[in-house]
């Protein structure tokens, strides 16, 4: 009987939808316009090879969200303007480990420091090396085992995951909790096997909590990994030297850029669209995310060009600062909170510039359900479903203001060989993918802001 | 009310499909396997690093297909052989095209042939150029404007076709057809600007179709149509010189290959698998289609190391020659009819490894029924349809013996921009995307197996 409900359902949406062919003719003039324009790829051209590196605090990062404030000016958007905000911020100018063998020579291993890890002392720190596959492992040792060594976390990335992202969330909790568990057992550093199915030379960072006692925490490449795993098999007493050249910067005076084209019937409800502008210190960040920058902001380009009658305002954010303290975020959710802004709808995109596969929705049941009934007008673009699910760590602190929040789900089988690292560079884009991206974004957006979507 | 029965009806499948959780686990347990193995991966490592330029007729081409032949004996499957059979080939060792300014230095542009253009002197083939945007401005302009001149075909690829097959078929007359219609009216050679979105310095070469009269035809990289085109625009007395060292093989005998895992219950019943080993002289020809090749080959390796009781026999074809003369099909589509086997389905892989989006299958409505029925199955893994369409070049010869022929469909997007070019190399191959290739192939062929597909 639930299944005859949700087939009438059906019927009742795909018979609304079929009477919407006007839809379908706007629908194709957004993709006729961003299949034959570059703007969007240009402008991650720039924030690729111009900024890298694009850290909160780092001269990168403004000069990334001034190109992208001089480019919304050029559009003739309603409105562009900086939110100022100040926020600690960390920098990492080198690192390095050794692999010190007892008997033939220093190795040194591709090596990036995770965020915001200590320095080392000038000649590093040396000890004897642990490997380890978990946490727990950590625990069950004890300190007796941990206390003055190095703990290398070990274990493999499952492959077995058909969703990259869920493999990542089985293997993140290394990176993003080992250092600190690892310090509470009196290790005095962490390397951690790089968070990706790749196997090659290319460390992956990424951000580490820290409770009270803050080691010093490195990524080694995957080949690294097996290169450290089979010395401590041939020469358990193996040392190895961790050497970090970082710094926790204490304040910066920071930005999140934020652009308009004001609604015509209810101006005062905001539906917003963005990524983030800052990337890891050690790669161009070129999906992660200047894509989700440069998708969004063409949201803009394509309503100002095709002349669309937004009911509702229609903002765009680029956010400081998700990588390393989410500061951008949640100044932006403050700055709405005091001004009393009313969000409508609010959609990330993080996820790369790979093909269009789907939008995932947080916020009521009702509401997925009346946008995943927009599913159809996009499946010939790629969009495959749009269900619950999850919206995105800059929007995140808009959950508790009450907004609906949504993600733009890409493709995500090549993400994680180069997120977090400098094999995230801009020729990984395919200039097609970040078109649709640009397409499916300004259509979903253009659907909720006419249709609504409560 | 035709929704109202079509609701009923998918109501009906998924009830029939919830009731299968075996199957589900046997699935998972194929995509296990093929995510944690990497025989497919590196049998195209060797053929692009090892056997580039596989071309019908050349050393490589046997390289590749002896290559193969020893991996699918290590198998143990039940048989490996080669079919011979004779057909005639085409060489071609260089080729370049320079553009002769009335002022200025002569400019040499990226350049291949296409097959089988014929040869020109060693002195080139030098003329005036004349610019059309296709072939029916040939037949405007008539002889008494084309006689003589190098025919240019500059028509761009048309970016706004969603799917990017529709993009090629819509622009590659110029190339198929194009050499053929200048020669009828007269022109002495044609330069086509290549069949590709991209913006690059690649040459795509591809098939040309020649009648009685063959005159030289190149591709030369969209950069450089763009180039002359701005040339002619300055000069259009600019003259052109082609030069192509080509020559037709009149003969040479190749091999299809063939293995097969027998039938448990109906042996002599036929489920044939595969992709095409040749690639065009220029190019390693990863995408195309050495992963055809190695993802259909892994179907044996799955069920072997799985132990899968197929019932019917599954055969793995590796086809000679899809590209030139597409010979390799039509003597395998000829051995099956003499030798009178009975042949129950046919698949081909020759769209790249990208991402898994669907299956299109060529047959009776009833059978695109079935076959569409087994899709749920295939969504968790990135099949998001199964419906009627296109079948393939290697397999459309048994089309008129009545087999039903079905195709792997990837995501399309990055296809068109390594296409037939030096650019189709094995680092354009994501690992994962080309495993679950594998996947998704071996699951339709166990599912057709098990349940039937009449």
């Amino acid at each position: 009987m639930k299944h005859l409900i949700i087939a009438l359902f059906l019927v009742l949406i795909i018979t609304s939808i079929q009477a919407q062919d006007e839809e379908t003719a706007q629908i194709k003039q957004i993709f006729d316009n961003v299949l034959t324009h570059q703007e969007a790829y240009h402008n991650l051209e720039y924030l690729c090879t111009e900024g890298p590196g694009r850290l909160v605090g780092s001269e990168n990062s403004l000069k990334a969200i001034e190109y992208m404030k001089q480019y919304f000016k050029a559009l003739g958007v309603d409105s562009v303007y900086l939110q100022e905000f100040r926020t600690p911020a960390w920098k990492c100018d080198s690192s390095s480990v050794w692999i010190i063998p007892q008997s033939g020579k220093p190795v040194m291993l591709h090596t990036d420091a995770l965020g915001p890890s200590p320095a080392t002392p000038m000649e590093g720190i040396r000890a004897e090396v642990i490997e380890v596959k978990g946490l727990d492992e950590v625990e069950k040792l004890g300190k007796e085992v941990i206390s003055g060594k190095i703990v290398f976390y070990n274990r493999k990335w499952n492959p077995a995951f058909i969703r990259t992202f869920e493999g990542y969330g089985d293997a993140v909790d290394q990176r993003a909790r080992g250092p600190e568990k690892a310090a509470e057992y009196g290790a005095v550093a962490v390397i951690v096997r790089s968070v990706t199915n790749s196997t090659d030379h290319f460390p992956h960072t990424g951000n580490t909590h820290y409770s009270n006692n803050k080691i010093p925490a490195v990524a080694i490449s995957t080949l690294d990994a097996d290169l450290l795993s089979e010395q401590l098999q041939k020469e358990p007493k193996t040392t190895a030297k961790v050497y970090v050249d970082s710094e926790d910067i204490p304040e910066t005076i920071t930005y999140n850029l934020i652009a308009e084209i004001k609604g015509k019937e209810k101006p005062e409800e905001i539906i917003v669209v963005g990524g983030h502008i800052d990337s890891w210190f050690n790669t161009p960040g070129a999906h992660d995310d200047g894509a989700g920058v440069v998708m969004t902001s063409d949201v803009l380009r394509i309503f100002k060009e095709l002349n669309i009658n937004n009911k509702r305002t229609i903002r765009a954010v680029v956010y400081m600062d998700e990588e390393l303290y989410q500061s951008g975020g949640k100044a932006y959710a403050l700055m709405v909170k005091n001004n009393g802004e009313k969000h409508y709808l609010a959609l990330e995109a993080d996820g790369g510039a790979f093909t269009p596969r789907m939008f995932t929705v947080n916020a009521s049941e009702e509401i997925v359900g009346r946008i995943a009934a927009f599913q159809p007008y996009l499946k010939p673009y790629g969009i495959g479903e749009i269900k619950a699910g999850w919206g995105g760590v800059d929007i995140g602190p808009l959950k508790e203001l009450g907004v609906p929040l949504m993600a733009y789900g890409t493709d995500s089988q090549r993400y994680f060989d180069m997120h977090h690292s400098a094999n995230d560079t801009f020729d990984k884009i395919n200039l097609r993918e970040l078109q649709l991206g640009c397409g499916c974004i300004t259509t979903i957006i253009y659907l909720a802001d006419k249709y609504g979507i409560e």
